[in-house]
């Protein structure tokens, strides 16, 4: 492979460094395949296109129209994977490492697309929570809402997955509008380099949006606001060093960490030898030492088994990890790669040497290189402490790769407390079939980690494993795993916006969050609604009908039609004795009913269908004899394309005191 | 007064400092009324006691039997306001100072409570979000749960406000489940003390729940870990230092600053002399300069106008703020009472000069003291400044008393630049009736300010003002305010917990949030789901109703008798033309109706009423000729009293190909 100069993107440029570079090495030839550095870059300059270009550009922008880029980033990636498939071999890792790596890192931006549109309003402001009631008659309120930062994403990446590990920081921070500086680690950035380029030369996005740094980021520090966020995933020591910089607790800087862990995984009291869990777990403690050559920040470090099976479960292991077959990932049949590099080879050795004094290995020779050459190549390392309490060290030791050590615990509250021994993990996996443990280890352990499964012979089949953070839920964990959270849906999209409490009159905040609010005006006029398309219907615009007397015929007709003959609605004595009503009451669903015919314009027109209905609450009964009227408000709408959208209406049913009977949002799909 | 020795409380019982201790003056008089220390105490068995007992005794109790102790607690502080309204005379502060701090903090107390019950389980595992489906399947799934940290909270508080400060972090942290440890600072801690004092003889917490420091905090810190968080409200200063304590960002450990703040208040372009809002704008301007002496960390410190409208300001400001009657604060007419001690007013001296060396006084006298003694008394200070950009300190320095400087913009992006160049603040506001500039100033100053009010003629009279924190509202602004979030109702509740995303088969994760979820068992039995008390049904339980067809004539019968004749239901041809729809389909509230009329057992029984209905959604057309039925299956269930509780039913329509033709969550009083 030629040596190829890695370039730094600024201010829409590709620029090479000034300065020094720095070989990058094959992890399985050993050959420089790569030079790399960011000399001469101004950083400060950097953060001011961002801010003042990239920024104000995603800013303009609805949440829609980002996810639909998102989309298309993706896209642009699975067109060219096999570009980065070549590169990602010589990182040492396999075909499917490499898939977790970049079709998995796609598959993220399509997961934040999804979410943006199905979760997120076609709008710039996100509401947060419902409306808050600040004073007794209604004219002072309040609502949250989240509104993009207006500075810059720094992500610090780490070397396991230079493309998933980009692309999930890009995924939140691009959805949320805010413009990103990517700086990879050095030892596998010539895949993140790539992918970065793909991206930028498929100029989806605007410019300023996103900038590389390909070596170390200077004085970026020192420039940093109240309005960026750095987001570093990598060792405990790089995280507080960042964390502690004097910056960073001047202006409040958003620090999101994402560091060491030394997650666990417990066989279950109940899944003893012979049970399907057993076997699950040994599958798993096996496959996560393995995949990735166990460089995976959520890979199984501790392996919890009951006491009396932890000689079965040592035995299992050594066969299983027995069969694994190491090799240059090219080569067919090769179940495990390289390590990234033989420095991190080196890493690795030393952290076993300190864990071979707390436990002793039973699988796998540290010093042997178990291919020849000069790749980084190394063998699974299994230890084994009979004292747990009495091992420091294989608590608090990370040796990333594919090392971990078996152990013993008592009862479920042992293990619990062993688990929560590493004072902080990502990931923590339970094989049990036993619902009542499951519950037990929820409560003692949900504390102390960020992501829990509970894995038994139901869900085994369809699980993504132990080891693989999801862009739908949080990956993070507190403690020694860094405090922070990432991705989890739109969580992930508000660690790159500020939620602010908005207070006013019903009437101004609407017009701020384009939603009508309880209090807010509701103007009526000659055309029904239901003749308006989208694009001519005003937030607020309310139709108010006529009445309608509900008769205890009304009531009987519809019980017998319906079949609901509650005794609520037939029995006047039975009904009196009931705690909430004073005799017989109309239907619920005869009121609903009762309502859209009050409410409905019959021909056809931009409403298309009434797709559903939410927060329905049925307030004060309606007895017979009572008459109904509804209003019908335009509380929000929302183009999906050009055929439809949907339109969310605020109903009231008012009784003849003008008492509320029922109210609730009733959604149609309409032309736009 | 006497001078009283205050007293910690460790371990569950009170004492004295075995150290030297400080002397604590009256704001009013001068006069030594207090001793205070913490020397002696065993700050790590303190930490240790809260982990040990408190922590476990809250964690058993359920949401709501937390929420019942913070309404005692409440109950309690106000049963003895005016033992507390004395002791807060001598901290400088008028009678209605006092409300906001005593009464205003019962007030949070009960507004947790109220959000706990209503918002919260009556369980010990908090729900987040949806169910996340993770498998096509379905026998993978992911949910994302909340439980509380297992550690300590440890409140820091500022002087101004030494009760609400106290009760709005405890509010949220016993609602979460988390033993606290107080420091109040010590100007006031008096106060503090014996509000303390009131909660703890009122005997409503488990032991270890609560403890108190009447000083330093020794070693403390040193001690945290992963599971604790540290609350500060006080100086950026103080902040800074805890923050870089090298244990924080080793161990991860939250810290939640709420620090200084140069918060802005705008009058509107629109909103000139004679109009409604500079009326408002005057009036606020001076209230939040004198309310508390100017002692709140919301107050405007920076008061904004139309560089056209500011003489008026000026001018409306000094005639204002000329009517204030400064004095001893248990005096009749006294309308702004001393700062909280001397060595307060002689740091808000020494900040006014450094204002004074970027705008000029326009009214008051900083080296005057405008009451005879030894009394902590200053007169409000008025500066103003017409080159806001040339002057950097007016947007800098805090002066933490009765001090506001006024100061010209040219239009709406030069204000909104303005208030932001304050680095974030706690509260912003604006006076404009107009909204599209609130639209704007939203959108603009949004990501720099925790809190933003804009208020107008038909707000005023129910606000609560530009500067007092709401229990519901979050409290916290990014930036030089600290970056903290607190309260906010339940969000400030999260900040005491610790998210994880569970993973594993829907049966296995119902069992463990006590929620039924898509894809779990649905038992059936002999008995109708209605003739079972709250207390004899399973979540998961299930009702499998027969078939009913649904015939042309059932429509058009529907249509006739609701008066819904929308042409969906009515027209073929119309129907066939909609996007949706293959022909004419059965009203969405027909199927709702007859399903109610498949599953509803009639006669008197443990279900007392529908009161309501979420999540509905249409799914798949109902054509005439088809047939529906019904699965009605315990989703979850709450008691609230001895009387009544609530079920939620999930309900599934199926038509006769089993497909979903809607599903929905039925809500139902039910006895217990």
């Amino acid at each position: 492979m030629k040596t190829q100069t890695l370039l730094n993107y600024a201010q829409d440029g590709w620029y090479a460094a000034s300065g020094p570079l720095a070989d990058v090495q094959s992890a399985v030839t050993g050959e420089t395949i790569a030079v790399t550095g960011s000399a001469g870059l101004d950083f400060r300059a950097m953060l001011d296109h961002a801010r003042k270009v990239g920024g104000p550009a995603l800013r303009r922008l609805t949440f829609h129209e980002r996810a639909h880029m998102l989309k298309a980033l993706g896209m642009a990636i699975m067109a060219r994977k096999e570009e980065l498939y070549e590169l990602s071999y010589e990182t040492g890792a396999t075909r499917t490492d490499g898939w977790i790596d970049i079709e998995g890192g796609a598959g993220t931006l399509f997961s934040f697309s999804s979410k943006g549109r199905r979760e997120l309003p076609n709008s710039r402001i996100l509401i947060d929570g419902a409306m808050e009631p600040l004073s007794k008659g209604g004219s002072f309120v309040g609502q949250h809402v989240f509104t993009p930062l207006q500075g810059v994403a720094v992500h610090i990446n780490a070397f396991n997955f230079p493309v998933w590990g980009m692309l999930e920081k890009l995924g939140p921070t691009l959805l949320a509008g805010v413009p990103a500086i990517v700086k990879p680690a050095s030892a596998t950035g010539y895949v993140a380099e790539h992918a970065f380029r793909i991206m930028i030369e498929a100029n989806i996005l605007p410019p300023g949006a996103l900038q590389l740094i390909m070596g170390g980021v200077g004085d970026l520090l020192d420039h940093l606001t109240l309005q960026d966020v750095v987001s570093f995933t990598g060792s405990a020591q790089t995280a507080m060093k960042l964390q502690t910089h004097p910056v960073m607790a001047r202006e409040s800087v958003r620090f999101v960490a994402e560091r060491d862990s030394l997650n666990a995984s417990i066989l279950g009291p109940d899944a003893g030898p012979g049970t399907p869990e057993f076997d699950l777990f040994i599958k798993e403690v096996a496959r996560e030492m393995t995949v990735k050559a166990g460089q995976k920040c959520t890979a199984i470090r501790r392996a919890l088994a009951p006491a009396e099976h932890l000689d079965a479960v040592e035995q299992a292991l050594r066969e299983r990890l027995g069969k694994v077959r190491i090799g240059n990932p090219r080569d067919e049949g090769v179940t495990m790669g390289a390590l990234a590099s033989r420095a991190q080879r080196d890493s690795v050795r030393k952290a076993v040497g300190e864990l071979s004094r707390a436990a002793r290995i039973v699988s796998g020779d540290p010093d042997l290189s178990p291919v020849a050459g000069n790749g980084a190549f190394l063998s699974p390392i299994l230890l084994r402490t009979d004292d747990p309490w009495g091992s420091a060290a294989v608590h608090d030791v990370e040796a990333f790769g594919p090392v971990s050590t078996i152990m013993p615990y008592h009862d479920l509250d042992d293990a619990i407390a062993l688990a929560n021994r590493g004072m902080g993990s990502l990931a923590l996996s339970l094989f049990s079939f036993d619902a009542a443990t499951a519950e037990d280890f929820v409560l003692g352990a949900g504390a102390y980690h960020g992501r829990m499964m509970i894995l038994d012979r139901t869900s085994a089949k369809e699980s993504t494993g132990h080891g693989s953070p999801l862009p739908v839920l949080v990956h993070g964990g507190p403690g020694r795993a860094g405090g922070g959270e990432e991705m989890g849906g739109v969580r992930g999209v508000s660690h790159y916006m500020q939620r602010t409490a908005l207070q006013g009159s019903p009437a101004m905040l609407s017009s701020i969050i384009k939603q009508w609010l309880p209090g807010a005006a509701k103007p009526t006029g000659d055309v029904h609604p239901f003749r308006k398309r989208i694009s001519e219907l005003d937030i607020g615009y309310t139709l108010e009908t006529s009445n309608r007397t509900v008769s205890l015929d009304d009531i009987e007709h519809f019980a017998a039609f319906t079949g609901d003959t509650f005794y609520a609605h037939m029995d006047e004595e039975a009904a009196r004795a009931n705690p909430i009503f004073e005799g017989r009451v109309a239907h619920g669903y005869l009121i609903l009913s009762f309502a859209a015919g009050l409410f409905v314009d019959p021909a056809p027109g931009p409403v298309l269908a009434n797709y559903g209905l939410e927060n329905l609450r049925f307030l004060t009964p309606l007895y017979p004899g009572d008459s109904m009227r509804v209003e019908l408000t335009v509380k929000s709408k929302s183009v999906r394309n050009e055929e439809m959208g949907e339109v969310r209406w605020a109903v009231f049913v008012f009784n003849q005191k003008d008492e509320v009977v029922a109210s609730y949002d009733l959604l149609t799909m309409n032309q736009p």
